[in-house]
């Protein structure tokens, strides 16, 4: 499903030596002996999740399709980040769907707030909203502010039924709003920390109200469950790939770059950076996630990349097969000297760019790379490619002997900043 | 106009210290003496733009708006970066207009540009190709297909008044286009280099496209040149700031995160990137930018912000006064615990939100902050800033001791690439 080319890295390595602590490694993930391990739930979720709360996720989701042309997804970090790649990803640029799915809750612009006020006035709206604790200062400014929206455009009861929560099975600030309200609600569990969440209803409600077929993603990740399901480095890409940034570490990078060659792969880029940054990024450790989007960057970024500082290797994920293609056309004449091109399709010149890049970063630039290569952007495999992350996360964070699964750092800023705001 | 910061930097530093080689430097800039010095076009450019071809964009992009309800501005680099950078900053999101910009040219994505094509089919339809050699192969390729899309539906007469062309003034694939067909075109000077170019027709035409005053963004350029038009240290804030990244670079830092607390900035930060990047990153020199969009990604990379590998500084642009403003709501319950809130302005809990995260990241986290206050994002202000980070980076390129106007990295993908492709 998905094909790892270690091929050029630039470094010469020897996976086997890994394998010790590897094995070690895969037993404090499967068998929770690790560091955080009260956040290993998403281990066995694709085999453990509750079945009847995912069947009433679909519903939902039919339900919002009807009765909005607009879902507000309300949530910061994992509670947006997650099922934004996922729809993106999924759906394509450009999609044509009733339904307009808009994050808020993830900032406090006064400017970006006002204006999506004003948009979606005249626009049929339902909202979800995403939070564990219900405390989340952007999530809850925000949820307060377009559930009055809501309630003055539909009033209190109709309100009810356009408003989903999704939050702690019974602490937390919303929960009790659910059972005073009655709104319909989902469960973010306790041992699957929020840039994990993307497997629980917290990525679910939004993609299956995007049109995705979830069942396919739980597919997907239960495919990389036992695909994955093993300690031998040979038989896991999942492991060498983790493996391998810790060794282009130990060279002297500390950047890792994700690089992709299609514009609807941007915010998997972004996920990336929480699931991995948050949870590498402690005690001074960790490698600093960045991204660029090809061929697009290559005319900004890119002559960093060939020739400047050499403290990043990259990782690229490629797609095989592209959601949309076409043929490059012919033209009354060819003042634009493009005729080259005539009868060959855009995917394979996107793929060129890449190997063309590949080429020049690796062999002039002395970049190294790891290449990833998803067969395609199906709800199926972007299911397996989260689990696939997940494992590699796991293993090179605990590699760095780290908790993987705290943030302990995210406080620092909250806590000036209410003390700012007068919060007690 | 700008306010710098440097309270937060870290680091003991005698500014004076760097006088005469700022000096030398400036005279560098100013009388045209050093690297690449042929590019310095940008310099002198506020007061010596063509008044004519201002006034023929200005005329142009009434046509525009007339003639379309989607403007594809067709270009890659420097050739859209500035333009999208505008017009997100000076309008905002989500505003209210008859033209729709979409930028196509910068990708080779089959999915994106067939989903385009489609989604553009029942609309108005105007272009502007924005290319100084025409033969940028993702540009050329984009502009064939778009081109023969607005052909095939207006026909060759109306076609040829819906195509703008922004190019060299006698060089190049598309003078000659331009000579035959009978398109209005504007010119890339040769002295100002694509990712200056934003101060030329290539930005200023899809602007005053999208609404915006392109004489107010001239006069905020010019303001800049007469504020800046100094060697003196201590009254050149450009300067100053150009000099502390030279000195946090020399404390050991090889990335510059650029972060904004407004998500309609998020793309000066990727114009900043090629701006800084591609000039200084040559010869194994340069820092690596990078960005985040807060307090949205404070619940992403924040984590590593405040605790991880102490590799980066934080270079922060805040503004002053936003676009928008509202007052946060009563409610009829404090359910969710905000009612600290209430009366209180988005924008000031934006400002909090800041401050409390400069303390976090400074005094705790040990990461130095530069800090950069704009006034606002009018199209003046917006002005000065490009002409102030384009002073910032000629001098902190030259300190590097590189041509900060030529990117001769770019070329070796391209080269790889045509091979591949099978061009001549």
């Amino acid at each position: 499903m998905i094909k790892l080319d270690l091929s050029n890295v630039l470094v010469d390595y020897d996976l086997s030596s890994y394998q010790k602590e590897v094995t070690k490694i895969h037993q404090m993930i499967h068998e929770q002996t690790g560091k955080g391990s009260d956040y290993l739930g998403w281990v066995n979720w694709p085999y453990e999740y509750d079945q009847e709360e995912f069947d009433r996720v679909k519903k939902a989701a039919l339900r919002i399709r009807e009765q909005a042309n607009v879902l507000l997804v309300c949530g910061i970090g994992g509670s947006y980040l997650g099922a934004r790649a996922a729809i993106e990803a999924i759906k394509g640029p450009y999609y044509d769907d009733t339904l307009e799915i808009i994050y808020v809750g993830n900032t406090f612009s006064s400017t970006a707030i006002t204006r999506i006020l004003k948009y979606i006035e005249n626009k049929e709206v339902a909202l979800n909203v995403i939070s564990k604790s219900g405390s989340t200062t952007e999530t809850a400014l925000a949820f307060r502010i377009f559930k009055q929206f809501i309630e003055n455009k539909y009033g209190e009861e109709e309100s009810i039924k356009r408003i989903y929560v999704t939050t702690d099975k019974e602490r937390g600030l919303l929960r009790p709003q659910v059972n005073q309200k009655g709104y319909e609600s989902f469960v973010i569990p306790d041992s699957i920390g929020g840039r994990f969440s993307i497997i629980t209803p917290v990525g679910l409600l939004p993609m299956a109200a995007a049109g995705i077929d979830i069942d396919e993603v739980m597919k997907g990740l239960k495919k990389a469950y036992d695909d994955l399901n093993t300690d031998k480095l040979e038989d896991n890409s999942a492991y060498q790939y983790g493996v391998m940034r810790r060794v282009l570490e130990k060279t002297g990078k500390n950047v890792e770059m994700f690089v992709s060659y299609e514009p609807h792969l941007v915010y998997i880029a972004e996920w990336l950076k929480q699931l991995y940054g948050e949870s590498e990024g402690k005690e001074g450790k960790g490698l600093l996630p960045t991204s660029v989007n090809n061929s697009t960057d290559l005319h900004s970024m890119g002559q960093f990349v060939q020739e400047g500082t050499k403290c990043l290797f990259e990782t690229v994920i490629t797609v095989k097969e592209p959601i949309e293609d076409m043929l490059f056309p012919k033209a009354n004449d060819n003042d634009d000297e493009m005729d080259y091109l005539v009868g060959k399709s855009l995917h394979w010149v996107n793929e060129q760019a890449f190997k063309g890049t590949l080429k020049a970063h690796v062999e002039e630039g002395k970049v190294p790379n790891i290449v990833l290569e998803l067969k395609d952007t199906s709800a199926y495999s972007f299911g397996y490619m989260v689990y696939y992350f997940f494992k590699v996360l796991a293993l090179s964070a605990y590699m760095l002997d780290v908790n993987p699964f705290d943030q302990p750092g995210v406080e620092v800023y909250k806590r000036n900043m209410f003390k700012l705001l007068g919060k007690e």
